[in-house]
């Protein structure tokens, strides 16, 4: 970039700018494999929302491609750098604008982190619904940007599900308000719905109505070990039968066993060869989680007894990991879905195929809503060759979701790194229907270019 | 339209095109206010996707505008025929697909009967939550095109949240497929929500995907008697901040209650100056229900004994009514919501309106997410210059619904008749970028003209 385009900035908008390497580096990547490297050009942390203004009015002036950014936690890449890019933080714009009691809302600016979020409307009775296992750091504009997931979706609902209204910046600077402060709302086409999961790549959201739900005033949590994979994915399947609605209802495999008691010094892998742990919540927590016991017990699963401080424990332990450090490209944590009665075949086949590619497997599910959360990975010594039977294993992961009826993205986002799954998924009218919305927001194509869609 | 035209319709769909004079008329309007009286050139009754196909083709050749309808319930004019035009009904493609009972989902045309999808998965133990009054006549793909709400919204959802998947043929009879089966999916841009409520402007909905929810195996029904409106809206409030979700919660204002007793002769009027119906469901219904007439009976409120019939009688009442007959220029049911703190001051605000307009006026809400229907009317025995003032009464209710924080409409759509206060409440450039993403569904502007949008 030309350093009197920089200069130009760096005027409009004192003390926001940085190109020191250090910020450049580290603000140039989220927590996805990055299959581009690139260096943004500089990093700018707004303060404002004219701030974002000027910032995007110079951007288009000089047409510059603008990465936004909110704690770079996203894990597919959709905040990488591009090249000739410059990365738009808005983490400092952090500031809970209003929390509504009795309306059950809250306003907040893009950079609140979801846990200080829920931390502030829990006295009053309230939470913001959707937590993705990042909630205690990645932030509110980040969870709309990708339309984040969580461990209560299936209760919940989606990031999507929770948000009511959006003030957004578009590509030359225009301020936009999208939505409604009501729960309901019907006027004229969802924009709101169309920029959550749009991963910045139709303006940058810079202040946020979601709707808040009510602080469950009793919890009941359940762990039940199950001798094999496919018993636990039986009783996820019965506690559907029985009608019983969780607030969170997670399966881990063996091998995602035997990785908790490497860290955590457990013998869960002892106790069984799969767990089923099961949070129940609200007026009714206690009688589901009876019914809940009792289908569980029936199957053969040893279930915890009632309070057990340690089903309480795994549930945070697994709300609150990622469940690895950061991705690359010998170990990726993949995101697909299937219809829920196909969890058991899936993870059959899954087996077969870490088996087939010689590559290693774990697989988590947010079972409620057959959300899938397998980790393949090799040893980084083994080198390119096994990079390669690593990306091989993908694709047929990625493809046989698919076959099964699923998705190539149940919560991260398409990002950088799965766009080349993207048509696996989606036909090209619908790929072309994306590309030509793109072009209405961002005629300039620097908005997140490369990001998301396939333009 | 040219006779030769029609009749190349008529040898591509044969038996399905009608040009009938009583078929015109009963097809050319739906149950919304007429503004702009126009008689439809044919109505086409689609027996397949592929017939849909070919219709959307000719009218792309012909360049003729096509009105999708359900069962033409629809209150906004969203269905009424405009100038030159061909109605394309839905209602015969009204087959089940299928019903995944472990999946949670069903597969279903878009002239399915609400109720009628609601019968066939009771079965399963689940349902189908979105439950306009109209459940008992509206389509599915009726439900789909206005984003139908209902009387369980506040804590199910809209139709936007049981939708995951659509078939859609598009303006030039292209057959696409937006969404997923599984309950996350974020892959792309959210063209599913985006159709969803776009009021056949985008496309044509021939087959919807829908989440299914667990029937409740408990419910619990009060009914509770208020002095006046005021105290039962802050019934409303103190329900909401103790924090229990309930899955019905209407508020019915004294002129509600006189209407009532006149048609049923019923002495609800005499028992109290507003009535609040509530129903709990799910495994808490009974401690919820227990809550809530604890905190009511704090307020003064006459609330019905447990298992009370007439409770559960007064609930069916509201949901099985639209409240009125068709509107007319006589009378208008409107739609507004308003954040749920600001009910007593916006129906305290609407009296005095009445008042000051000399028109009657009752009022129904859906209190748990603020959504009003107001119904406005003077006699016709007045004539223009009633309906002039009734207009003026109109106008002034959504302009302090909108100065509220509230929106021209929670759950019926724009239509025809509320596309003069869609630029109340939504700036120009978020009108301008609907006009554009219409244009790119829709460039020769075939898809039901005039309607949804400013286009």
């Amino acid at each position: 970039m030309l350093r009197e385009v920089l200069q130009e900035l760096e005027s409009a908008l004192p003390g926001c700018v940085s190109t020191n390497p250090d910020d450049l580096i580290r603000y140039s990547r989220d927590q996805g494999p990055v299959l581009e490297p690139a260096l943004a050009d500089a990093v700018i942390r707004a303060r404002s929302v004219e701030g974002v203004q000027m910032m995007m009015q110079w951007a288009t002036r000089h047409r510059v491609p603008v990465v936004s950014r909110g704690a770079g936690s996203g894990v597919s890449g959709g905040a990488h750098a591009t090249e000739g890019c410059v990365i738009l933080s808005l983490e400092l714009m952090d500031r809970i604008i209003e929390v509504n009691a009795d309306d059950e809302t809250a306003v907040v600016e893009p950079g609140v982190i979801n846990a200080d979020l829920n931390t502030a409307v829990a006295e009053h009775g309230l939470m913001y619904a959707p937590d993705p296992a990042s909630y205690r750091w990645s932030t509110i504009g980040g969870n709309v940007a990708t339309n984040a997931g969580g461990l209560r979706c299936a209760k919940y609902g989606l990031t999507r599900d929770s948000v009511l209204a959006l003030k957004v910046v578009l590509a030359d600077g225009t301020l936009i308000s999208t939505g409604h402060r009501t729960f309901k709302g019907v006027a004229g086409y969802d924009l709101t719905a169309l920029m959550t999961g749009s991963e910045g790549t139709l303006g940058v959201v810079v202040q946020v109505t979601v709707r808040l739900r009510y602080l469950p005033q009793e919890v009941h949590t359940l762990a039940a070990f199950f001798d094999d994979f496919p018993r636990a994915a039986a009783g996820v399947l019965a506690i559907g039968r029985a009608r019983v609605q969780p607030s969170i209802l997670e399966l881990l495999d063996g091998r995602t066993l035997d990785a908790l008691d490497d860290v955590h010094g457990s013998d869960l892998r002892r106790r069984g060869g799969s767990l089923l742990l099961i949070r129940t919540d609200g007026f009714g927590a206690a009688a589901e989680a009876e019914t809940i016991r009792a289908v569980l017990v029936g199957l053969g699963a040893g279930v915890s007894q009632e309070g057990s401080e340690e089903a309480e424990r795994l549930v945070e332990l697994r709300r609150h990991s990622r469940g690895d450090d950061v991705d690359d490209l010998f170990r990726v944590g993949e995101d697909v879905a299937v219809p829920k009665s196909r969890l058991v075949d899936y993870v059959e086949a899954l087996e077969a195929m870490a088996e087939r590619y010689a590559v290693h497997l774990k697989v988590v599910a947010h079972a409620g809503d057959g959300n899938l959360h397998p980790t393949f990975w090799v040893a980084r010594s083994e080198g390119l060759e096994a990079q390669s039977r690593l990306d091989e294993a993908l694709d047929a992961s990625v493809r046989l979701a698919l076959e099964l009826g699923g998705t190539i993205t149940g919560e991260h986002g398409v990002g950088q790194y799965k766009r080349r799954w993207l048509s696996w998924e989606q036909e090209p009218a619908v790929l072309d229907l994306q590309a030509r919305i793109k072009q209405i927001f961002d005629p300039l194509g620097i908005l997140n270019p490369g990001k998301a869609i396939v333009a």
